[in-house]
């Protein structure tokens, strides 16, 4: 399932489009991090045309963190990279990479109009991919953006076979396996040197383009649960 | 060179909109036939943001034929199909056969944004294009459907190959051998049972699929000079 994710939008028209390309492209399911306006008022409600369902069911959240919690994979849709905002994917080889998750909960982040999204934001999505646009104008209207994010969706879906394949992990089993790792380095001392997040993020974004199944999480979480106890031991032994 | 040709468009925010995603997309020029609106006004030019110098330099006309004259091929995007307006492509083949048409004069047009384009506008065109869209509700708006169209091109432009291969024939040398098959069938007295619009719209789709360079026009022209000649002389002898 996929959650389009909209974070302090400011413009009534754009998240009534917003919707209305939701439903031209069969996604129902709306989060709104702080709105900056009111996504039930008239103008909304107008753009959206036979879309106002998804308006009338979008969920508000007051922090991007909150509105992600169900997510087994989180992507910022976004132009602009950075030192620590590295681009995973291009939208069409993020639809390709979305067939291992068929009946997971996916949600897709879109900034604000003006500025987009902050680095913070940023990394608490799994992946960062981008749209290929004009280097005279790059800068694509956000209802537009939603349009075409959702459309290369759809469009590869319509190739894809009606088997689903290898399943990637649930979140949870994902997560347990990340902690394990995290927890490894830690035993390590590993974090005087290299903070935490930053080393979480890198390891992550690596392994959720792996398309990890539920089975590779349980195999690397029990490799990690043996690293950390043999250095655990060695401790013990040096002391 | 790609043209976006808008058909009595109401909205000067569609119309704003629409520059936008064309200079999103690098395409440049714009035709209007008949807008509904003044495609200069404040709001267009809002909408536009930076695009506003496509808004100033679109071309305006009174009939669709009139703007499509100098296209080396024309495209309706609609996603109406009924007996006489059969689908060609879905928009992702379209671009792909797009290929074959670099440095050609490539016209796309978009309809109004109540009830698109009128069975004779769509026969104008070369092709029928459609983009696939929810059943629950397919009408997307209007700037998003060029929106998407351009993207798709413009995505499937980034994995060409830089040389261009076979090129496709122009409008004129297209546009002979046509005439030389029309005139060939006219000879037959074909035009009795089968009105001449109907098989020339029938074989025009056929040809303009097959993605024909100038030689190939050559042949085809010469091919049915000849039968013409042989028909000619037949029915010469019979008298």
């Amino acid at each position: 399932m996929i959650t389009v994710v909209l974070v302090e939008t400011e413009g009534e028209e754009n998240i009534g489009a917003v919707a209305r390309a939701m439903m031209n492209m069969d996604v129902d399911c709306l989060a709104l991090v702080n709105p900056r306006c009111d996504h039930l008022s008239k103008n909304a409600l107008n753009y959206a045309v036979h879309a106002s369902e998804i308006l009338e069911q979008a969920k508000v959240f007051t922090s991007l963190r909150e509105a992600l919690e169900d997510a087994d994979l989180s992507a910022a849709i976004t132009r602009r990279t950075g030192q620590w905002r590295k681009r995973d994917f291009i939208i069409e080889d993020f639809s390709n990479f979305l067939a291992g998750y068929k009946d997971r909960n996916v949600s897709l982040v879109f900034g604000r109009e003006k500025y987009g999204l902050t680095n913070e934001e940023i990394r608490s999505a799994d992946l960062i991919c981008s749209i290929p646009s004009s280097d005279k104008f790059p800068s694509i209207n956000l209802s537009q953006a939603v349009m075409i994010t959702l459309y290369d969706i759809y469009r590869t879906n319509l190739h894809k076979p009606s088997h689903t394949g290898k399943l990637t992990a649930s979140r949870e089993q994902y997560a347990i396996m990340l902690e394990s790792i995290m927890s490894a380095f830690d035993e390590m001392d590993f974090f005087r040197t290299v903070p935490s997040w930053r080393l979480k993020n890198y390891i992550n974004k690596i392994l959720i383009r792996a398309g990890l199944d539920g089975n590779d999480c349980l195999i690397i979480k029990n490799l990690f649960t043996r690293v950390r106890g043999k250095f655990q031991s060695l401790l013990r032994q040096g002391r």
